[in-house]
C-alpha cells in the first residue's frame, strides 16, 4: 500500500524542537544548513533542483521558533508550500553578493553578538557553498563564530519516524518487485548498458519517483567492484550479474542489491553466495536494540572474512533514509547503540578464490524485539536466469 | 548515431596539460580536486557512487605529470581502469583518519615547502570533504597554503571538445525523442506523478543512461515555478504541462524543457509561448563567437521582460555539459566572451497577466559562424495534446 506523500507539519516541528534542545546543550545559538538532506529534514523542501550546482540554499535554525529560509528567488514558490513563514530571497546568481549579505543579516538578527553558530563539519558532511563566500560570511559575522554542529542533524536523522519508515518501506517494495522481474530484461547476449536502462524502467513502472543510484556488473564467476557504471559488453553464460539500486519514493531511499547467475553457478559462486546469506542472517540476528554496530560487524565478518584484515569496501553496511547511505557505518570502530527506528543495510562481501568478489545487501529496521527485513531476504541459493 | 563511450587518453592528457599551464601562470604548485565533475574531468572516473556522501575522493594535479588519485579502496578497481597509474588508497570509512594523512603526505611529496595549492572556491563550487578534515589538512601542510584555484577547471570546462559535444548531442537527441512521445503518456486525468515516471521511462527507452533531473508542472494556464517535483494531481483540460529534463548519456547532460497545452491554449498562453520562442531566437541570433553573454541576456530580456527588473529565475540560461548547469550564467553582469565549443541553454521565462509563468529552453553550441541548435528548436505555437 502506498503511504501518503509528505509529512504532517507536526513532524517538522518535532524535528526542529529536538534539534533546538540539542543546540541548547551544545551551546549553539543557531544551526546553518546548506545541503539538500539537512534543508529537507527540517523544512520538507523536496526538489531535484539540487542537481544544479549554481545556487546556494541556506536555512537557519534559530534557538527557538521555526526555521528561516534564505534562498534564491527561484525557490520561493516551492518553499512557500512548506511550513516555513519566514522566507528571504535574492535573485541568484548574483556575481556581487550571492546571498551572503542576506544570510549574514539573518544570522545577526536571530543570534546574540557572541553566538556560536553550528555547521555540519564531521564525516559524511560537507559545506555546500563556495569556500570564498564562507570566508566572507565568517568575516561579516564579527564576534559571532561558526563552529561544528555537534552532529545534531546526523544524530536526529539516524532514528526514523513511522512516516519516514513507511516511505523507505515503499521504496524497498518497489525495488523488490523490480528485482523479481530481472529475468524479463537480462539474458545472455544483451548488453549490460541495456540491462541497466531496462532495470531503471522496471523501477519506474513499479512506482519509483526516480532512480538516483544504480551500479552493478556482469562478469564470469563474480565481479571486480560494486560501483561501476554499465558497459556495452553483452551478458555471457557463467556471468554473475549484480544490480545494486538506490531508488527513491517521496524523497526516501532503499538501497540493496541482488545477484543472478546466468546459467548454472560455479561451485565457488554457490558457496560464496551461501556465505553472504549466512553473514546477512548473522548480522540480522545481532541487530537488536541495545546492541552496538560493531557487534553486527563482527557477526558478519567472522563469516565472510574470518581472521581477515578488512575488505576494499571498508564496511559491511550503513544507515539509509533520505540519502543512499547515512550514518552509521558497520565497521569495527563504530560503537553506536542500536535503537528502535534505525534503518540499516547489511552488506557483506566475499572474495572468491580467483580474486573476484560478490556482495549481498538487505535493508532492515530495528524494532523492540529485534530486526525486521524491509527487503525480501534472499535464499542461500543464488537466483539463476 | 551513438558516439563511442569514454575518451581517448590524449583528451585527459590535454586537459591536464592545459590546467598545468594555467597553474604555472597562477603560481599554483598543485590543484586539489574533491567533487565529481572535477575528478571526472581530468581522470575519466565515471560512477554514480558519488550519490553516497560517506566517502571523500581526492585527486591531486601536480605541476607536471599525470594526476594522482587518493581514494577509498572501494574505488581502486574502477580508478585502475582510467589512465592514472598513481592510485593511493585507504580503507574508508576510517573514523580516525579518513584519508587526510595520506592526502597530506601526497601533497607534501609533490609540492615544494612553500607551495600554494588550489581548490575551487568560487561560485558554483564547493569543497566535498568534511570541514573538520579540511582544517586538519591545512594544519598538516605547514607552510604550504591552500588557496583558490583561479577558476582553472571551470574555465577549461566551459569550452567543449568534439568528443564532449558528441555526447551532449546524443543526450539532446534522446530527450527530443522522448518529448515527441509525450502524447503517449500525458492525458487529462492522469496524475502528474505518473507522467513524470513515464517520461523518465521514455528517456531510458530512447537510450538515456539515467535521468538525474526532471522537474515540471501542470497547471491551468501556466505554472508557479520550474523546480517542483510531481504531485498526484491529475492533468486537467486547460493545463499547461511543462517537463524539464536533464538526462545523461556517458556522463554528459542535455537540459531543456517543453510546454504542452492540454486542449486548446488560452490567448495568454499562446501569446506567452510565442514570446518565449521569439526571445529564444533572438538569443540564438546573438550567440556568435566574440559576443558577450550579457548581449544574449539583453536580446532575450528585451522580449520577455521589457523594461523589467529581472525575474525570480535570476537568469535566462547557462552552460551545460558534465553538469546540468555550468558556468556561465546568462545575466546582465556576465561579460564572458563566447568562443567556439561553448554549449549553452537559452532559457527565457515570461510572467503571464494572471501571475502564472512559462519557461522555454533550448540547447545550443557556438560554432565559427554562429550558434547551432542541439535540441530541435520549437515553433511559436505551443504543442497541443
Amino acid at each position: 500500500m502506498t503511504p501518503p506523500r509528505g509529512f504532517p507539519e507536526a513532524e517538522f516541528r518535532d524535528r526542529t524542537d529536538r534539534a533546538q534542545a540539542l543546540m541548547a546543550k551544545a551551546g549553539l545559538s543557531a544551526l546553518l544548513l546548506t545541503t539538500e538532506p539537512e534543508v529537507r529534514y527540517y523544512t520538507g523542501f523536496l526538489t531535484r533542483f539540487w542537481e544544479s550546482p549554481t545556487r546556494p540554499w541556506f536555512v537557519v535554525i534559530p534557538a527557538s521558533g521555526a526555521p528561516i529560509a534564505v534562498i534564491p528567488s527561484i525557490g520561493a514558490h516551492l518553499m512557500g508550500q512548506t511550513w516555513l513563514d519566514d522566507i528571504r530571497t535574492w535573485q541568484a546568481p548574483d556575481y556581487d553578493d550571492d546571498g551572503i549579505g542576506l544570510l549574514a543579516e539573518t544570522l545577526q538578527e536571530v543570534t546574540p553578538p557572541d553566538a556560536r553558530i553550528g555547521v555540519a563539519d564531521q564525516m559524511e558532511s560537507h559545506l555546500r557553498m563556495p569556500l570564498a563566500d564562507f570566508q566572507t560570511l565568517k568575516q561579516s559575522l564579527g564576534a559571532r563564530r561558526i563552529t561544528g554542529d555537534a552532529t545534531i542533524t546526523r544524530r536526529l536523522r539516524m532514528v526514523k519516524s513511522r512516516a519516514e519508515l513507511a516511505k523507505i518501506t515503499c521504496a524497498a517494495q518497489i525495488a523488490d518487485r523490480a528485482f523479481d522481474r530481472v529475468a524479463e530484461i537480462a539474458r545472455v547476449g544483451i548488453p549490460l548498458a541495456r540491462v541497466f536502462r531496462d532495470f531503471q524502467r522496471l523501477c519506474l513502472e513499479g512506482g519509483a519517483d526516480w532512480v538516483p543510484y544504480l551500479a552493478g556488473a556482469s562478469e564470469a564467476g563474480g565481479y571486480g567492484d560494486v560501483i561501476s557504471p554499465a558497459t556495452e559488453a553483452p551478458l555471457a553464460a557463467g556471468d554473475v550479474l549484480m544490480l545494486d539500486t538506490g531508488l527513491v519514493w517521496d524523497g526516501y531511499f532503499c538501497d540493496f542489491d541482488r545477484n543472478f547467475s546466468l546459467g548454472a553457478p560455479s561451485a565457488a559462486v554457490t558457496e560464496g553466495h551461501g556465505r553472504l546469506i549466512e553473514a546477512t542472517q548473522a548480522g540480522f540476528q545481532a541487530a537488536k536494540p541495545g546492541a552496538r554496530i560493531c557487534e553486527l560487524f563482527h557477526a558478519m565478518t567472522d563469516i565472510v572474512n574470518p581472521g581477515g584484515a578488512g575488505s576494499d569496501a571498508g564496511r559491511l553496511g550503513h544507515g539509509v533514509g533520505m540519502q543512499l547511505t547515512e550514518w552509521p557505518s558497520i565497521i569495527a570502530a563504530d560503537k553506536t547503540v542500536l535503537a528502535e527506528g534505525m534503518v540499516l543495510t547489511l552488506e557483506p562481501g566475499v572474495t572468491l578464490p580467483d580474486g573476484k568478489i560478490m556482495v549481498h545487501e538487505e535493508n532492515i529496521v530495528i524494532e523492540a524485539q529485534g530486526a525486521r527485513f524491509l527487503s525480501s531476504p534472499q535464499d542461500r541459493e543464488i537466483r539463476v536466469i
